[in-house]
């Protein structure tokens, strides 16, 4: 028989409804005589509501603390899917991340897998249940709760499909699949049939919905991923790093982000270790930097930009601007209303026509481009945020993104 | 140092105002140089609500799947609690019945604890720590959740209590303490300043605000226990066996319950064995049976009355109508418009003129007693419900428990 790993989100068990249908979407599986083991998120919005009742207390929650308020969400909504099963006839039993073997590091709030003992989950699937397992936490070696971090419900399926061997893991969510670029944005947006974990990468990073740790699990442990809809019975996009990935030549997506800020040191000596005396006090700060562009000149001065998430630009530039000036550089600037824009496609790769069409269709477009940065499989443009919507339509219809 | 363990109820951790009181209390004891140890009930009615989420998905909630629902509310609160210590910085920790080493049997829904190793627990005390226990619940030996039936904080905090050898345990909840009647009916009714163990499972068992068998593992490990009011500074009552319990003589309150049916079997032929015969079925029913009633006759033929919850006399009926045909009994009849109302006291074991005393007081009121129980310290009358309140009034008069 075969395992398959199935996880539902928020929206797909929202309410006693929901769970009922989901319910009936796992019966049907186990009905074909699959193994199932089902990860859910926590109802609607139980997470954002855990956090505000956390902050009524105190506006710093304490990591471990917060860790196991959240987790609370995934055990309500775990349960309650066992007892739906249970109502319909089906054995079936929760388990909580602990029970389910998912030991973690200790980094509370993002905490990273560190091993998972399936043997829990393989007696209950042997003794003919149907397992429900909470999404979005572990345990550490002292027994205390971790979470994964927003969307590690989707990591918390990947990594047991990959250590129960399951044939499939399918990502039950609110959409059909992926898509060649926000259907909110472009209209004749396409779904895909089926993509590389690669590409998957650069869309999840850049956008489209889907946790980027969980593609690279997915992509370690060679799991097919099934993206799909909950409410609907569409065939959804199928993630894998199979041989039909090769022969595409295409730009598969366009992916874009609204939540940019740049900051720009300027004048900075072109010495040695600058980067390293800039970047260190930043991570130690708890800042992300995204984008880093720093041009070679001639006068041994130059302008370094970097990329943050908007909400740390005040913190990033507190923590730079004493360094900026302890460096000699002239100065320190921010721009918060950017965003980026992406093309996607493993196709890109050995083909050098793809920039050159990208930043003409956004030059004839009347949009300027303030950064680039480019990976082998994508092409970023940071761009006016005012702009972004315009960019994403204008790439999309570029590349031909709206025809099969 | 010393270790205190304190309970708060749901009513004083209702919101995140007296979640922040609470915490200030707690701060108060530990700057006594006490070792904290506080055990926390889920929110208000967080335990209804989700009772009712539950039952939004199914009428009979699996109870393995229902414990583990149900422990999220104790989860919520005490990180709360943790996170409330913190923000006004002082170092507090969560943990869940599982960290802090309660292990209970596997009955779901009212699981007994079997073991409970305090080393975590000793472990966070000896950093410094406040520690925070989510009460109500426990984890089997194969990590199943589990929780102890409603009330079951109580039973976790004397139990922690006692495993930490702690110098006292202290019961906070919306009243000042323990009373000589409920003050609601009797508005002389009496805070006590202390009491015996017995005299409380007396008084608990019979309405006044306890869970039983919190007070019962008080006796045995001789857990000297504080009830008192979680919104005031009033002394509240102790709860212990020391010797100043010996020299009292008198009635030490006046209890009384709704919640009684009665139901009774006419003409039972009085042969060995009829009781089982009537008794096991309504046992495997879970058809709980409080007081049972049976008059030997002359005529080798006998009634039988016992009562019941008033919710279970309908499954008792259709229990016992065709077991009492079978052993050619005469006939059921039932009553579910009763009350019980008890005198309680170490004092009246070996004084005689107690029970004569009530039944007094009764009959001069107009009040008829339909049944009598008794115990060693303790007289049950069981009359309408429609008298009860007089009858608690008439008693707690009679017995002077107005007067100090």
């Amino acid at each position: 028989m075969a395992i398959i790993v199935q996880k539902y989100g928020g929206t797909s068990v929202a309410d006693a409804e929901r769970i009922r249908n989901v319910a009936r979407r796992i019966i049907r599986g186990y009905e074909q005589a699959n193994q199932m083991v089902v990860v859910v998120s926590a109802m609607g919005n139980t997470t954002d509501d855990l956090l505000a009742l956390a902050r009524q207390i105190t506006p710093a929650p304490d990591p471990r603390e917060l860790d196991m308020l959240l987790s609370t969400g995934e055990l309500v909504s775990c349960t309650l899917m066992a007892m739906a099963l249970r109502s319909q006839g089906y054995d079936a039993i929760s388990l909580s991340g602990s029970q389910a073997g998912i030991v973690t590091d200790a980094t509370h709030g993002k905490a990273r897998i560190a091993s998972l003992d399936p043997s829990r989950i393989h007696q209950e699937l042997d003794s003919d249940r149907i397992v429900i397992v909470a999404g979005f936490q572990g345990v550490t070696g002292e027994m205390d709760v971790t979470t994964l971090g927003r969307g590690g419900s989707d990591t918390t399926a990947v990594a047991l499909a990959a250590a129960l061997k399951a044939s499939r893991c399918e990502i039950y969510t609110d959409v059909e699949g992926i898509f060649t670029a926000d259907p909110r944005v472009v209209p004749g947006a396409r779904k895909l049939d089926e993509i590389g974990y690669e590409e998957m990468l650069e869309l999840a990073s850049y956008g489209a919905k889907m946790h980027p740790r969980s593609i690279e699990l997915g992509a370690v442990y060679n799991v097919p991923i099934l993206v799909a809809s909950s409410m609907s019975e569409a065939t959804g996009t199928l993630i894998h790093g199979g041989a039909s990935m090769e022969v595409r030549n295409k730009v598969r997506g366009v992916a874009y982000d609204r939540d940019v800020a740049k900051i720009t040191v300027r004048g900075v000596p072109d010495r040695p270790g600058i980067a390293a005396h800039l970047f260190q006090p930043l991570a130690d700060a708890g800042v992300s930097v995204d984008t880093i562009v720093q041009n070679a000149s001639m006068e041994r001065l130059t302008d370094l930009t970097f990329t943050v998430a908007r909400r740390d630009v005040r913190q990033a530039l507190e923590v730079v601007k004493p360094v900026a000036s302890s460096i000699g550089a002239t100065g320190v600037v921010s721009d918060d209303k950017l965003g980026k824009v992406s093309i996607v496609g493993t196709g890109m790769q050995n083909a050098p026509g793809y920039a050159a069409r990208m930043f003409r269709t956004l030059h004839e477009a009347g949009i300027n481009i303030e950064m680039i940065t480019t990976s082998e499989i994508r092409i970023t443009c940071i761009v006016a945020e005012e702009r972004l919507q315009d960019a994403v339509r204008a790439l999309h219809r570029a590349f031909e993104l709206d025809q099969l």
